[in-house]
């Protein structure tokens, strides 16, 4: 019986880890549609190198870091390389969650971050930014857990440690070449929205194992209702930054609404399992001025340049999503259910401690790197683009469509009958729409 | 015991949720992909406005109206906004078929409809469309289910609801400037049939959430039978359209063939527990040809512009697999089974009463919607596009590739050496392929 | 009590089956991005034909040669279109699997190949090729299994057979026109590093039901591990390609660093249940450097035309996949454990006779197939691309973003105001930049 449920929860937990996993084709496909074609292919590879070398650097000590024995609730101190672990099952979920902190950061210096710089970002963030933050809330020993902060499924423990890590890189590694000049600031649109929306899809179907595993049981009471939290906050999200989007800037914009998603995602995730579906939508509604605004802050007033938006999406959201459980925590501690304000101390400590600790780990880790690499590549590389220069070859080739279009325009027109229809008229068409 | 198995149909209805969801990525990636360029942001806006407002409304209302107690087995009447409502697993899962309807009248639509108008037409869809005939056939109250009336997971519920609605929009839209002129009916091929493809294996993929989990219970009889048939109808619609187009057209039709996928898929829809493989490899192959003829009977005869061919997808594939589980249910009801004509006349009563009732309230509320909200774009719009036009930005940019690739050809060459061999031999052989 | 297992053990094979049916979908965007766009709806087309018949007649043959009652441990013969087959649930899992072999093939004969002579390959080897080396090793009967041999889920069944199958078709259908011309070998780049790279992360994705559900049960020891070793030998591929490539070619080289997932993925599938998380690394690491000479080798020295790298992924990295089950074994039969020789030469009997078997049966079909239908397309259609020739329609479209962008230069750049922002400066920046 116990053995049954046993492998039930396994196949729940199993079914998250996978779900998490493809979270990162999400976030691969969102930063290389939200960036410049010449350097998709560098993003690519980046966000590849992350889970891949994130995950390794994980089981050899990042895992240790954040589960092992604790030393005063600030890191753990045994079970490297999964020395004396048994639960692999756990192990492997938390494994998919190590590699989103650098995965978030490389979307914020997309486009001018020389990759193997980067790789020195990944191994500093999974082996112990990270860790670290995640053993204070998630090991059951840390000191924020000892306090009552709670973050369900990682606003803070992830996406604000995360975004804290991609504000400081992005400041530290500068703004893309002409993003801002003679005192403008100039908009540099992504290359695909499709291949952004795609990512966005992707992103909110992973979220769900995301949340939802991390009940860590298939329990009947609480699942299902973290499943509707997470879908109603993105939900909500997105409609609200349409009509925000709409009101502020006169059209529904494109990339803010998909990145609306994401804002009530990362808002519901500490508190998925804390809140009713109300709640859940209230958090994306709110999320959504957030993210705008947010994202207007930085690009205009502080003048950081962070090409996909991450920084406000997971930090500011992040951040808003940690403290809306200390308002609508629905077992008596949420201040609008009657909690008082105690709660959101906590979490308000909870989130000034860890950009403390982020920042200044990320940013002495980052100045380290700098001594052994160059954070940017040469003005020369960004011009061309970074596939070409870094990667050897572009990310699309379309020359040869251009000339099969050319040869089906005139030698094989007689062929190209469809329903009965000449390709003339097709051409025909096309000159008049 | 009883909580174990709880727990277990709870994970395979979780599973059954998530992948409905992920089918709106699907339908998103297939419309734009079948759509023209200037288009894509406009018609990924749509499908992203669509699951979220949709499963918004209803949260809110829809779930009562569909499952709430019944007036006279035609509508619920409680349960509004979840009140006294306890199965939250149900009801997400229900959600994210909910929206399913007015997705498919989105592509349908595509490339001329006003996104305020259209968002009139997800509450429409979502609000009570949808949910009564819902209502009439899965809320165990309803006057189609007390008839004997068999609808699986959909075929006439989700699908010819979706494709009558489609229908009815699609003339009171009307067709897309250069459609049809002088008495020519011009193609207006899709921009991306890879991303069409993809949008399609999304859907093929969910799909198996969506007949697999409308089962509730990880029932080992049912389960395998209804993946199996879902898997078979879809593989024997591929196959046939393939044959069917080259005999037809004198070549295998790329974007019909993907769309024969689909017409298997929702041929199986209402028979998926109901029919043997045999059975769905009938309904799957029977589908093709009806999807070709219907997609040319429409676009020809009709002269309705529908440019990703979701009625007849939709609705002429949902009518035949509605019909077809009179033809082929194993349980003695079907024709072909010794069931004689009677399960075929309570299937066509519920595919005429469905249709009634979805084109009357469908028309009567696009009247309203008209009177406050025009429901095409300008033409000015629609030539230029309705993604700079309405969205502020194109959904490609590849001017930098170009340009990264004039670098690549030029200055930087010699860098550029691959496997020993110089870019100037690339060219070449481009030029010479 | 043995229901509700039953009914755990049935979810996890269901999305087992519904993941391996999603990695089609991943093998049409690899192969796909991998190729000329102007081949694209013909790759697709392959693709979705080749699950589709494919499955249908593992359903009517392929299924009773591999698991029915066996003759002398050779091929299976009885349950033709599952004749007295009771569990459904393993016969769909199996489906999925079954159309594996001519997919690896489809794309290392791409570009070039008659799709009615590649219909041809996809019935030969769904029909007896794939499931006599099935029979072999899975049947439970075979002469392979006797043995003793190893192949968790499928290093040899699955991917060498796939691979040797290419091999020879590659071999008989010839180069691509271009490829080789007066002694240069020329390197015919992908069109889109995104579609290949989203291509890998669904099959990675997909890999976690291929390995994970081959336990048949959702065991709480195994299952973890096998998920586990999965990811870390891809992760390990990744990062050992990408640093291979950087100190062999100078930079990290973007499809081979994809293609090292894959590497990974298929040199763990024989182990996944028997090695180590340390094993699994090993496995990974060195797939890279046996895949990077191996497209080298193939490419360079025996002049075979694989556009995709089908045959040195899944046949190079197949055979050190099976190999490396007898060296890590952690059962105490792997060399490094302490379990001598033995092992491995069984390992190696298995790969030769699948070699044997595959190579000369499928070079039998081929020429059977050969006289009947052209293996080629002709020389004109080959230049003109398969798409606008063979499917009547190009795979892109992007004409009207052009004159959209044009459009949005001139115009209505009054409209477009974003950010505060004109238009003006946005193309001023592009210039720039």
């Amino acid at each position: 019986m116990d053995e049954v449920l046993l492998s039930v929860n396994l196949i729940w937990v199993m079914l998250g880890t996978i779900l998490v996993f493809f979270m990162h084709a999400g976030f691969a496909m969102v930063e290389a549609g939200f960036t410049r074609s010449k350097n998709a292919v560098n993003i690519i590879m980046k966000n590849f190198l992350t889970i891949s070398i994130g995950g390794i650097v994980y089981f050899l000590c990042g895992y240790a870091i954040m589960f092992g024995d604790t030393l005063g609730g600030i890191f753990g101190t045994s079970g490297f390389a999964l020395n004396g672990v048994d639960d692999l099952s756990f192990f492997i979920f938390q494994t998919m969650f190590a590699a989103t902190g650098a995965t978030i950061l490389s979307g914020a210096v997309a486009e001018r971050t020389n990759i193997f710089a980067y790789i020195g970002v990944i191994i500093l963030m999974s082996l112990f930014v990270y860790p670290v933050v995640g053993h204070w809330v998630w090991s059951g020993q840390g000191w924020l857990t000892d306090l009552g902060f709670i973050d369900f499924a990682g606003s803070t423990v992830v996406h604000l440690t995360g975004a804290v890590a991609a504000f400081v890189a992005a400041v530290m590694v500068g703004p893309r070449l002409g993003k801002y000049e003679n005192g403008r600031v100039n908009v540099i649109t992504g290359h695909s929205i499709p291949l952004g929306a795609l990512g966005v899809f992707l992103l909110w179907f992973g979220w769900f194992g995301f949340n939802g595993a991390s009940t860590l049981a298939a329990d009947p009471e609480l699942v299902p209702n973290v499943i509707a939290n997470t879908f109603f906050a993105a939900a909500a999200g997105v409609a609200a930054t349409a009509f925000y989007t709409k009101f502020r800037y006169g059209h529904i914009d494109g990339s803010l609404t998909l990145n609306g998603a994401l804002a009530g995602l990362v808002g519901i995730t500490a508190g998925a399992a804390n809140v009713s579906i109300i709640g859940s939508l209230i958090i994306g509604l709110v999320a959504a001025p957030f993210l705008v605004e947010g994202v207007r802050f930085l690009e205009w007033k502080l003048k950081v340049d962070d090409p996909v938006g991450a920084i406000a999406v997971h930090g500011i959201c992040g951040i808003w999503g940690t403290l809306a459980v200390g308002l609508f925590d629905i077992d008596g501690q949420g201040l609008f259910y009657g909690g008082g304000f105690g709660l959101l101390g906590i979490q308000a400590i909870g989130i000034i401690a860890t950009i403390a600790w982020v920042s200044v780990s990320v940013a002495v880790g980052l100045l380290i790197i700098k001594a052994f690499i160059p954070l940017r590549v040469t003005a020369e590389e960004e011009i061309a683009g970074l596939d070409v220069m870094e990667h050897g070859a572009p990310a699309y080739e379309f020359q040869d469509i251009f000339k099969s279009s050319a040869v089906r325009g005139e030698t094989f027109a007689h062929r190209l009958t469809h329903f009965g229809k000449t390709q003339q008229n097709h051409v025909k068409e096309e000159q008049h729409v």
